[in-house]
């Protein structure tokens, strides 16, 4: 399959090349030799990949795969999306065989010490502290009775944060002057109005992009406020394209 | 307290405003009254301030705050910074009185059923999810070991991921002719000679902004790659400020 993925991925950019040679192509002057050839060329290695997938990938895949995993396959599907054809509704099959996936097993208690169990992953808590510090951003956490719970605490922070804040009350760490904005945001994400709020200031060399965000539960319970603060001017400053292959 | 902090604000924009008074007079045209005024004004406002603060701030604070609240402001002092004489080395005075504090509390076993500490911070599990699936932009880590273990779910991630993908190693989740560019970078990550690698393209409208970083632990050990995807499109199209007291 991995040599498949690189054949699959030459045959993209052939794909690509015939879509931007017939997009440049007015219509008026003479097709070029190389667009002539282009497009049979393209047309052939497709067929032939579609054979190789219905002759070779699947049946090996049907032998290999056990039916929970296929189950999996039909549940995950829509989140990578599909290409010609798109299902009404998710197929209501559901396998038989219910061995256990790695992940459930995780769940079901053999979890190993000090892992934690998220939805769509398991780290360990020191990762979790690392990896909030790693981002390039500051983070700082408001909970729903409007308490400071958590600030992240990256090498460069824009704005300063000692741990005394932690446990105090959010209107008691704001200039009096603009502590009713911020209740207002606060109320307005409570009551559900609204989600995000975002301010922007200069600060010398910094363009610091301010944002706070109703973090909800999946039942869209208010869990509290993530202010997210980063400095944009050199995200301002990106130009042009840098890809993986580039370097 | 509160109110001096009000008329601190007031304070700052006053020095503010006749610092860019200042700047703005070009030392040929006569000097206008209002600057003329201005400069004494804020001096006197200063004066009065400082005063309030060494015979009734300072004072009160002496009577409230314990020693090992003082410990911790002398502590946590150099992450906020000094306005006019900086200390050569942090000063060696240890509080004798060793109450514990809240945070200690916390520490020593008293944590509520379900809260887990961070060095700076107390979180639910849930609240963690929650926030890392709120941030704006998609995170995906990689083990020390090349193990895909998390990625964020937020309701609109560029490059869509399905669970499957959570144990597998990296290498079997990238293209093959890109896999040695991802090979390297993690090599050089591990090696600690470099701790960052960023990309960005054009997707369509959006502008995606791909960054990697080594996570390490306080050791400097290596703990996994964190890959953050942001688009970058809406923030290059900031201009101005817009700061909270403008809504």
């Amino acid at each position: 399959p991995k040599v498949m993925w690189g054949v699959d991925d030459e045959i993209r950019a052939q794909i690509k090349a015939v879509r931007q040679a017939v997009a440049a192509w007015s219509g008026q002057q003479e097709m070029t030799d190389a667009l002539r050839s282009q497009v049979p060329d393209a047309m052939v290695r497709v067929r032939e990949m579609i054979f190789k997938e219905e002759n070779i990938l699947l049946p090996l895949a049907q032998e290999t795969l056990s039916e929970s995993e296929w189950g999996r396959i039909a549940q995950e599907s829509s989140d990578i999306g599909y290409c010609l054809i798109k299902p009404e509704s998710v197929y209501p099959w559901r396998p038989k065989a219910t061995e256990a996936t790695p992940d459930e097993n995780a769940a079901s208690g053999a979890m190993p010490e000090g892992m934690l169990r998220l939805p769509s992953g398991i780290l360990k808590l020191d990762e979790i502290v690392r990896l909030l510090d790693t981002l390039p951003f500051d983070l700082t956490f408001v909970d729903a009775e409007d308490t400071v719970r958590y600030f992240s605490q990256g090498k460069d922070r824009i704005f300063a944060r000692t741990k005394a804040i932690i446990g105090r009350k959010v209107i008691h760490c704001h200039p009096p002057a603009s502590v009713h904005v911020v209740e207002r945001i606060l109320d307005d994400f409570k009551a559900g109005r609204r989600d995000q709020a975002d301010f922007w200031i200069h600060m010398g060399p910094r363009y610091v992009l301010i944002r706070y965000y109703a973090v909800r539960d999946e039942n869209s319970a208010y869990l509290g406020t993530l202010e997210v603060t980063q400095d944009i001017a050199p995200i301002q400053a990106i130009t042009g394209d840098k890809r993986l292959l580039d370097t």
